[in-house]
């Protein structure tokens, strides 16, 4: 594959994905915070794909990649590995396309996250916690079921999928001056450059990433494609090394990363889940994070922010819950 | 006064109280759930009380209740008790009214909610943690400071503010069968009924109460109010007993509850979090619960839900986060 002619998207392009995906997704709501808009003078805009089907971004990417392939083979099986959103993203899309799923999950996985993929009917299969009993395991039953391997962002397939997040919002808002997204795998980011370069917008991109895990940062800079180092972050879903596609595309574009600290992250999160009563995952907090931190880039300014997912563990509030009642679990009749 | 009379709303008169309090709230959005479209099969609507202002709808009666206060005078001082979201909903009315606003609260009460009434300027008073201390501190106050005491649901400017929250509804889908709202003094629910009714609509407004603080329940089936006995529920914004405005409006029209487990209650609440992926306070979790309890009552049927609040405490979440990055705490540079 030549990664730079792949790595093009056009206005027409971006049009026939949106088409394809769109009877598959939400188009979610893009909403507005009275609070930010008084605390950060300037206009800031979240897109929220926390409300997406299956309760992030990752859908986006799935669909549009599981859709080439049932172009060549309408009896197919898919498959992935995964401890988080692409795994129930993948899952889901194979069940909406009526294909088969195997998703390949770390036998330490959080039960609700095991539960989450098996709602949608895919088959669940157990390895070790590490990386490369994950990779063997994955492409051992690829070569044993015939099936075609969706990998979780380094693929133009992906990055297209995913780059009509950025589409839809600024279809509805061409004017944002910012748009700033997480950067993990860099699939969303990726996709979010290409997108704003086919419309043909002056809005600059940027990637926001945790400073315990700031391999884009370092790699951009560097201008090679350096491992992440530390993973050491509540930001789970951007744990992960950037790809290469992804690479070449924000190496291309000179794309600029900025980073925060996890008390930066998780004072995002706190505002947006206190202030906004929504639910995010503390992934989609850092680029909440980088706007509260580098606020006087942003003031006098539109920015849009993609709050990509929602898919975090609410158990220790539910549990909390839970103890007060205890005592009084017996009900009046 | 007279009850009965002050009872009746028009829709010329609903209309001249939402004219007034328009642009101090939030004309709050109405969700639609794909989950529970598909899993109770009748349509349901949820009007997003969690987002307006101060996070609840009692900022609708407050402000009502506070204008009418400044049409007689205009330096002036309002006062009440309160450890929940009347408190912070009146302390907010004050400041965007530019009057001074005191609150009582007991000195147990959460410093989240001391902090939130504090932040719009309001003067908190601390009292000991009782009904009687709470009470008696208010009264002094109130005549030393010649204040206005303004209650949190027993007075029919209170419930005709609360009646603009399913006025707003029913004007975008007034041929909803069911209006679910929850039940703790009965502002709410009054006010709906009072709002339907003046709508000349045939909706059918049903009150939903936590089976542990059941009073409303018996009081309508005895026919006469009877205080709240037990109030061990998590549905905290319904421990209270119904106000006399408030039980006169509910029986004059009949009204039905339904009542639900602490357990359900749980349960409705986990469901709209982890599906919704939008906060709401336990209370509000409590006609979601009779929608799930009662779901052959509602099913091909149109349903409306007032989610009335989404103050909770959330730090349970935080400081498993926080626990989680505790390690490293020190950033890379």
């Amino acid at each position: 594959m030549n990664i730079h002619a792949a790595g093009q998207l056009s206005r027409p392009k971006i049009k026939e994905i949106r088409q394809k995906l769109k009877r598959h997704i939400h188009k979610t709501p893009i909403l507005t915070s009275r609070f930010f808009n008084e605390h950060i003078s300037g206009e800031v805009y979240f897109k929220c794909e926390n409300f997406q089907k299956t309760g992030s971004f990752k859908i986006r990417g799935a669909i549009n990649a599981a859709l080439k392939i049932i172009g060549h083979d309408k009896e197919t099986t898919v498959i992935t590995h995964s401890s988080g959103n692409h795994g129930q993203a993948l899952a889901y899309a194979a069940k909406v396309l009526n294909i088969n799923a195997v998703i390949v999950m770390p036998n330490n996985a959080p039960r609700v996250k095991v539960d989450a993929v098996k709602s949608y009917d895919a088959r669940v299969v157990m390895c070790k916690p590490t990386q490369q009993d994950r990779e063997k395991t994955c492409e051992e039953l690829k070569h044993s079921l015939n099936a075609y391997f969706i990998p979780p962002f380094d693929h133009i397939d992906i990055i297209q999928g995913q780059s009509t997040c950025a589409a839809e919002f600024l279809e509805e808002h061409p004017d944002l001056d910012y748009l700033l997204t997480p950067v993990g795998g860099g699939g969303l980011l990726s996709g979010s450059v290409l997108a704003t370069k086919a419309l043909e917008l002056q809005t600059r991109v940027i990637g926001c990433e945790p400073k315990n895990a700031n391999d884009a940062f370092l790699s951009l800079k560097q201008g090679i494609k350096l491992p992440a180092v530390s993973t050491q972050t509540i930001a789970d879903g951007l744990r992960t090394s950037l790809g290469e596609v992804n690479f070449k595309i924000l190496k291309d574009s000179k794309i600029e990363i900025l980073t925060v600290s996890e008390e930066e992250i998780l004072h995002a999160f706190q505002t947006v889940l206190e202030r906004m009563k929504i639910i995010i995952e503390p992934s989609c907090a850092v680029p909440v994070a980088v706007y509260m931190k580098y606020k006087e880039r942003f003031e006098n300014k539109k920015t849009g922010i993609i709050l990509s997912g929602g898919n975090v563990d609410l158990h220790p509030l539910f549990t909390d819950l839970k103890n007060q009642i205890k005592p009084h679990l017996k009900d009046n009749e």
